[in-house]
């Protein structure tokens, strides 16, 4: 039987899953595919911590290159993390002809061409399926199964920290700031959180899933990127009376040949099966042009789940299969969507002062920008208290949107900063 | 750029819609995979109807030997339908060398092990996407995605037709047969129905999701097929009192080495995402030991959908890509769980007399049984009607439900035919 010589840079928390995974399951994926997956090396600056899974005498190594030069190894497991080694050790690999399979998103969302570039050349193939939405197999679908469809639209919630934050918040009544430092406690939530709660660790996923559907990669300057840090309470409440979940949305969408892309914290209707992914699971709802409607769900990150998408691209290469690099540098670069042409509804939350026609001069406003209030909501309150009230809007132009909530910030009415969130109706 | 050459058996809905998306995405295929698709052969009995797609010159005829064995045709896709029929001319391919690409869950239900057969002494691959879950890459995901993972569950919603009837019932407060003539009056569900409502079709496709997580076809003889047909609305009612939907589930599990499969209509509690698949979709819920819980979701059935899914196959096996069909082959047949092993929680729903101790009675039978009783619901009648009562029951084996339905049944205090539907809690 065939077998496939497995190097791996970096044995940390995934690196010890991956070897985990082969040696559980190694046989079974032999059966199935005619091809035995084999350890041979491992490199890591550390190796004398125990991972908890056993290793054969001579696999452990200080030096990469030991690995990535290494005549006999036939795949190369990109897991150290970061961008400067990483991109080295997997520019290194390509150009020796071994196809690498990577889980660092940020790497390929930052220098994807490069790599992608360097793949072509070699024709070595460039495995990803790990970096966006941990073990679910949904690049492959992209890449396979949807191949003979135009993507017209693709959802994701891509964070499994910000859903997992979000989901509690819903649940339990709490603050922002209290769940994510449980989160962290847990180790749900990294030290500092930033990438996760920012919302960039979703975009760097968005761009490789735009980067698939269309052949090319979006810059990250290039669209809005918003986080869910601060998100209050109250905007949760008011979503659930409303008939929505609030999710932190990736939105790619294929409008007149121009990819609109966004992510942001959104409104979702109940009904949509978005709405019913909780905790840290991710999930990407996809349409095609021929197949319709489709979504893909599962554990976002973690040790095994994340394993299961290297293991999958370790198979995929040592098939020969893949190749997809020349469609990922098809396009120049992708006309992306400003906020000058991007059309959303949104929510509006306003602290009004009570007194006579506040509400006239925020939808004097509102008018004034060409958008247009869909629904009010205000509740009584005690004479004398602050308002919050709260505006749906029909579809506006994002600019709009953001001229509008400058004059309505100043307005001598409005106390605080107005909230404003998207509503996402999936049309 | 290299070209594959297509020949198309039966010009039907599907395959006009497999060329009407080669005509549409056929120049984006071919950037993305470097791989023209070209519509070479079409063979139909009938040449003369308007499909509604441009075919040119030369390219129909009504003799499916001549596309079959024409050696320019390097992928013949198999849309004939039926079994007999089909089977010749599959057979006949892959003794001929050529990959096929079939949608005949059907004829890979009943034949599977003689074309798997065919194909692994040809080494003509053999793709069946479009046969489970039309548009929904999940046998892929299966085969690739999930390679490196044991496979401890399977649930599917697989019948489009029976999941649209289900969700206007439940909707519209209607009952079985006033849906079911609508949906056919629509064309949702074929005259006569039985395949779809009796469960054949999800069955059908069960094997094959068994086949590929196990390595070997699990005969239809083996386990319990139910459909939804007579289902009342009184279990919808009671069932979204309880928190559950009612679907037509195939249930799909790896138990100590055995394989359990049922399929019949099961409550699934309202937070599940499957309670969330609505009209004619589909969904897959996978459990694998490595990746956890994914799902996989879209149209299971209808002209592009389907086509979605052909339209992938033919690009897998023009990449020359694929070949699982040793694994199918790698088991004799699987060990199958019986009802004297298989233990599910049940719904029962009993009319009984308006007398003192009928509960007694009943519940004296269920625990003769070993069914032990988890909640017991009945609503205030008038006096001298009959009552219905619920019982909601902890596991307990198949078996013994059977027998204790059947001395319920005879018991004289109750009336008509008692109602059990099993209770899926996904543990």
């Amino acid at each position: 039987m065939k077998e496939v010589k497995i190097g791996i840079l970096g044995f940390g928390t995934v690196g010890a899953g991956v070897v985990e995974g082969l040696l559980k399951n190694g046989e079974l994926m032999a059966q199935r595919t005619g091809i035995r997956p084999v350890v041979a090396k491992i490199a890591d600056l550390d190796i004398e911590t125990d991972r908890g899974v056993a290793v054969g005498k001579g696999v452990l190594t200080t030096d990469a290159l030991a690995v990535i030069d290494d005549p006999d190894i036939d795949v190369v497991v990109e897991l150290v993390g970061g961008v400067t080694f990483a991109k080295e050790f997997v520019l290194r690999a390509l150009k020796n002809g071994k196809p690498v399979v990577t889980a660092n998103k940020a790497l390929l969302a930052e220098a994807g061409r490069e790599l992608f570039e360097a793949s072509a050349k070699s024709g070595a193939g460039l495995y990803f399926e790990a970096s966006v939405g941990g073990g679910i197999p949904v690049l492959r679908a992209l890449k396979d199964g949807l191949v003979g469809n135009q993507i017209q639209s693709m959802y994701g919630i891509l964070n499994g920290t910000c859903n997992y934050i979000l989901t509690r918040m819903e649940r339990e009544g709490l603050d922002f700031d209290t769940v994510l430092a449980d989160a962290q406690r847990l180790g749900y939530a990294e030290t500092p959180p930033d990438l996760d709660i920012d919302g960039i660790d979703t975009a760097h996923k968005a761009v490789l899933l735009a980067s698939l559907a269309y052949g090319a990669p979006v810059p990250m300057e290039a669209f809005t990127i918003e986080g869910i840090r601060g998100l209050s309470h109250r905007e949760i409440e008011y979503a659930d009376e409303l008939g929505y979940r609030i999710k932190l949305l990736a939105v790619i969408r294929n409008v007149d040949g121009q990819v609109e892309m966004r992510v942001e914290p959104s409104f979702v209707p109940m009904d949509h099966l978005l709405a019913s992914v909780n905790d840290s699971f991710n999930a990407v709802f996809v349409e095609g042009d021929v197949v319709g409607e489709t979504l893909y769900y599962g554990r976002g990150a973690g040790r095994l789940p994340t394993a299961s998408a290297v293991i999958g691209d370790i198979m995929e290469a040592a098939e020969g299969k893949g190749g997809v690099c020349d469609w990922l540098l098809h396009n120049e670069s992708l006309p992306v969507r400003g906020a000058e042409d991007i059309s959303i509804r949104c929510y509006l939350r306003l602290s009004l002062k009570d007194q006579p026609d506040v509400i006239a001069k925020v939808a004097h406003v509102l008018g004034k920008n060409d958008i247009s209030i869909a629904s009010i909501m205000q509740k009584e309150q005690n004479a004398g208290e602050q308002v919050p009230v709260v505006f749906l809007t029909h579809k506006a132009l994002e600019k709009n949107f953001a001229a509008a909530m400058e004059e309505i910030e100043l307005l001598d009415v409005v106390d605080g900063k107005p909230v404003r969130l998207a509503i996402e109706d999936f049309e």
